[in-house]
């Protein structure tokens, strides 16, 4: 097998293979998925990807750096769905947190993946020693809360949603919901499952942005 | 250092010092809970519980009877308090609901201990090989759901909930909310933003006590 990186090289009889870096990235991923950074090789990351060692080298420094790039596949894969139900503005705010909490219950429970979120299984596995690598899941789910909070903020200021409801609460709220909903399908919830707690959600979203009480306060 | 495993041994100058049993549990506990099970070795154990390798096999039997012992000392520690505030038939619904989530806020950020929950933790980290500690974890989280079930039933039985509300959807949601909160602590929330959510789940709560539709129903 070649470790060309031109992509723009053709396959064909008798030529060498081209490394494909998606390809690569996804088996990549789906390992440090199901056994965490520490406990990854790069050995294991040479067998699970096919690829040849000085190409995984070549391509992504170090085994950090394949692990940084397998967390932007994932992101580019799945949060960034998100983000973009998130800017819709035709659509009424209701109906796009219920499409957003959807298709994380989808993500969450793909079938062609471990259960569960990438970011919140590798990030609990992760020692203190690895904190770079920490702070940067740690960062790619703040930005996730920080589109929702945005995400809040145009619908209030367009008048959809009223100033009185603290949007960094109901941000965090949503975010919690996330969370929960990943480490259940992760220890085995299904995807009615998740769909019964989004329909819980959404029985009292109207309540919800009716009032949500500032940290502290009692309803 | 003694090795011996009677509890009456008493201590005193010159006799060889007991093993606390439960000062190692704790120990081990957050060694397992920061680096997980597969990662933490036995070496790794005696040097922080500070008791000698025949001590802790003679006691444990192995890593992973430390482990499950680990375990049950958090659920003993932690757990359990949450299952009492549950048998208190005294106190109104919504204030149960409300003291067991700030119990478990707590519990998330307690400075003595790493953030988030022992169980979802380790649970992220194991691999699929450990197929019998993953379910000894699950079933840990499936009996705090199974408690919350049974607390909401015998509410609906003494006609305090409504029979019209599911139960079972009513569990899961509050289980996910649990969920949610540990991952977002793991994360580095405070208990200042839990108690946020908590005051945006009991601000809904009469909503939704009052109509959690089955799974699959539109609100």
């Amino acid at each position: 097998m070649g470790t060309h990186r031109d992509p723009c090289v053709k396959k064909g009889p008798g030529r060498p293979k081209q490394f494909d870096r998606d390809a690569a990235l996804d088996k990549a991923l789906v390992l440090f998925w199901r056994h965490g950074y520490e406990a990854t090789s790069m050995s294991d990351l040479v067998t699970c990807t096919g690829a040849k060692a000085p190409t995984l080298y070549g391509e992504f420094g170090s085994k950090e750096g394949l692990f940084r790039a397998a967390a932007e596949r994932y992101s580019v894969r799945f949060a960034e769905r998100g983000a973009r139900l998130l800017m819709d503005p035709e659509r009424p705010l209701a109906a796009v947190v219920e499409a957003y909490l959807h298709d994380a219950a989808a993500m969450f429970t793909d079938a062609d993946l471990p259960p569960g979120c990438f970011l919140t299984c590798t990030s609990a596995t992760l020692s203190a020693s690895a904190d770079d690598i920490g702070g940067m899941l740690r960062g790619r789910h703040r930005r996730r809360e920080a589109q929702l909070l945005a995400f809040f903020q145009q619908r209030q200021a367009s008048g959809e949603l009223s100033d009185q409801v603290d949007s960094a609460v109901l941000a965090k709220s949503l975010v919690c919901a996330l969370h929960g909903m990943a480490v259940q399908a992760q220890e085995g919830a299904t995807r009615a499952d998740l769909d019964g707690i989004i329909a819980t959600c959404m029985a009292v979203w109207s309540t919800l942005v009716r009032r949500v009480p500032a940290p502290g306060l009692r309803p």
